[in-house]
């Protein structure tokens, strides 16, 4: 847990999804339902156009649609996080200028993709956004989409030197990521976040800040109710509530692989689960992926009337 | 070698590089001398917006701009190709109309990236693009960049359903293109271009329809005479001017590893020579890349000197 | 922690390192020593040839002096598990019999490499170790030296059936292993193991039932510690004693890269701090591998030194 | 093409498959039938023990049954490379000794694998390997077993020292190849061969001085023809007959995907083509890999009666 002289990033901070119509269009009405339930959820922030927002498939068009519409739901409760998803510098902040005019509280960013990059050009990377851009940066370290991993030594320089607020981790590097907590446990204004759901337990254990969960469109209050536990100590009513929330992991196992491919799987159950719990209407993806069938569809009724949330 | 009942895309079809003045912004001057410098040197075509353009460091202004400058010089001399360079179907094919509207003959796009995607999904990308596009649809299969290699079955299956016009191929998997090039014989209106400067002569013996060598920017008239000596089956002549053109491409060696890119140090290099062949006026980046120092420039000099250049 | 009816494998039981003399043999004085100072540290079982004793790199009259050795020491103090090192199938189980002949109380086996295999292949594999072994068979996931991540659905599978009696887990992907252990947490007889030293607390809090730290080696009473405090249900404390620790792994990034291989890197620095403590002779490394040097080594001092440990 | 002092490695050397009995054993007499078929087809040396000969499926025991068998059949008549399949330089040596006492005329090495190493330590390993064996030594460049690309500023610098007498390459790496090929020209005593079924014309055409082709197994006769087409400089004929070749190479695609393991399909066929065309008497393949059954069978029936070598 870092140090912090200003409100910064911790807690619960669900990378919100993006539902949309039968035809295909975003489905505004069903993200205010869903943006008012994660707030009702006890979530202490929002995660806007990440990965589980299917942020790559979205037109710009409809990105700004979709930061218009949480913006407005959320009306300042909670800190807005957003990602400015582009291939390299000047396009990042080409994204994130405009979307900061929309009214994001924060921009993520990962390094640079489609091109083949290496360190010191990553690091270029982040001072020339963080000098572009006027809200708090975070780094997203996602080496399975970016196919390059944040350094350690990177992550560390740059937070000491304010360029990054916070890191958003989905690297799968557990040891990168205690030994991240360790060597930035007394920056100030620096916060790491994991994006992993079923080690939550074990990141605040390590000293994590927060979490952005993707099952967390699912189950906010779950993933409070474990953050509050840890942060009152009571570890093994935490590890409880994780094995829970492992268990309505499941869910992301129900779409046949070859079918349904492995991007859209787990945000096709999380869409697929909200569709169920009568949050949005429709478990529609973004083309080429396809929304998850019947029998999937009912894999995923019994997965979540066996933990109860059906 | 593959039929064709209308003009296709053979022959050397060199990938444009994006010159930048020394304030970063782009050179048309340059750009305007460096087309007729490739139609002067007998290309048959000119590849816009690829990885050697830089394409996913160019904003969109940017990518507007190169292809209206190459389009005004070109005045349909030659068949253009623009690359619509983005992670998905739907924002491929708001970039691709885009191109289209700008004077694009061809459009080439890459399998989804970012994206995680399968096979299932990136058959629908392709189908979708040509159903949107009013051109030519080629496919780049560069798995370096996009850590999916469309498979051989797939891109048989697109050919034979007129879904692509061709493939650029940069994959390195050299048996997969001996394959390609066989399985596609006898397809009328799909041509088989390889984006490797070294084995060219190789691969035209197997059959090519063309290549696009990055290197082409440096030495055009160099690669259009191995591919006429090729076409007129004097394989050993196409080797050894192939030979000659893979010690030009030494050059490519002389950024110094750690202080350039493995992304930068081929374009940087390309870029250098055309500086010191007059042909445009800076070998600067597009940021965060970095341009060649002195003793980088130096090396390419000898090079270029030593194979008869310069 | 897994239900088990016999005496399992669980606890701190870490991968002994192979000490060597200046001349390049196995120095079975210092193994002697070391083997006393591990079960003098409260470990609850001994990883006899694993990656960490650079089992890849021991010729087979070497392996088997290692176990012998070993195995003297303990005499039956605690169970001793023993990597049965080969690529393949025939292979391993030749050499998983001679090490039972040397009194290996269980063995441990990856799945096949340097083979293109698959997941019917490796389910076969695993099978057919079990049939032709008479002790325990452990699996070890470790694909950054395998490159096959066995996947969480095999191991549940062969965990069921009895085949396996655990899995020592180095795959660096800490959901499948939650995921690992709520699923196998009603299979009576199977313990799962961690091989990261840095998030133990984590994963004991999630139930693993021990840890195989090649740091173990260096303080073995520290991950006892760290062990108990867990069981106990005091968490903060074995936090606390992770934050210890994890500063104390920080000795493995005081190789320079380049001169030392990444993986010569961790094992020289556990060989060099136990050089330091007086328990081992030498830091001297298995060819091509090349120990650490005097810079390097006064890194390490310095590392233990500020944690206590010298 | 190298020039050479002393009698080298050039030609059609293919890798020799293992026979196996029904019961599972080695098969000496369909062996001896095999390399008979070999070298009356007139290939210019034995590859034996690679990667196609199951080497590491086969026992220390196997491995030397194999080299007896094959060496009591060619008598001399072409030079016999063997592979020396081990882990790491010390497991190397070993094996190497060995295989040279079995008759070997030359010795072929990877870099080491299991083990994580780097550009240093493989040096170092080549170099070892030279000092400790008494005849040439090749490499072997076969990254998708090994995960390591040998890099071309290695292999140069190793044969200019004359510690290589060549190289295997089956890295698919087509460029590095040419550079090599381009960078060792003028170097004595050092053999470059391709390790590629279906590109061998362009290989030879760009200067190789040979091939190691799993499929010369079952055409022997085709891969000499093709390599005297070129040697005499018709390039056309060359290409020609790789692409019958080529077509062959598709009995490669005949085994289902998830019943036969990638690294067993190219095998199974090249072993039941051998079966069909009565050279040997069964496809058994060692445990775990399956043999090709009957629906598979027939499909490389189908491929040989369609190439007219049944």
């Amino acid at each position: 847990m870092n140090t912090r002289s200003t409100p910064g990033f911790h807690g619960v901070i669900p990378p919100v999804v993006t539902p949309r119509s039968n035809d295909g269009a975003v489905d505004t009405g069903s993200l205010e339902r869903l943006t008012k339930y994660l707030l009702d959820g006890g979530v202490s922030g929002l995660f806007v156009l990440g990965s589980s927002a299917e942020v790559s498939y979205l037109t710009n068009e409809e990105r700004d649609l979709v930061v218009r519409t949480i913006v407005g739901v959320n009306a300042g409760q909670v800190p807005v996080v957003v990602g400015a998803n582009e291939q390299t510098t000047a396009r990042v902040i080409d994204e994130g200028r405009r979307l900061i005019d929309l009214g994001a509280d924060a921009i993520v960013a990962t390094s640079q993709f489609y091109a083949i990059s290496d360190l010191r050009e990553t690091e270029a990377h982040f001072r020339s956004l963080h000098a572009a851009l006027d809200v708090p940066l975070l780094a997203y370290d996602v080496p399975v989409r970016t196919h390059f991993k944040l350094p350690l030594g990177l992550l560390v320089a740059l937070a000491r030197d304010g360029v990054l607020a916070g890191v958003k981790d989905s690297s799968g590097d557990d040891v990168s990521f205690r030994q991240l907590l360790l060597a930035t446990r007394n920056i100030e204004n620096f916060d790491v976040l994991t994006g992993h759901e079923v080690v939550v337990d074990g990141a605040l254990l390590g000293g994590a800040d927060g979490v952005v969960p993707g099952l967390g469109n699912v189950d906010p209050a779950g993933y409070a109710a474990l953050y509050d536990a840890s942060r009152r100590g009571d570890h093994t009513a935490a590890a409880r509530e994780q094995d829970r929330l492992a268990e309505v992991f499941n869910i992301v196992y129900a779409p046949t692989p070859g079918r349904v491919s492995p991007g859209a799987a787990g945000l096709g159950a999380f869409k697929t689960a909200l569709m169920l719990l009568g949050v949005i209407d429709t478990n529609v993806m973004s083309e080429p992926m396809v929304r998850l069938d019947e029998d999937e569809t009912a894999l995923i009724r019994t997965v979540l009337e066996n933990t109860g949330l059906l």
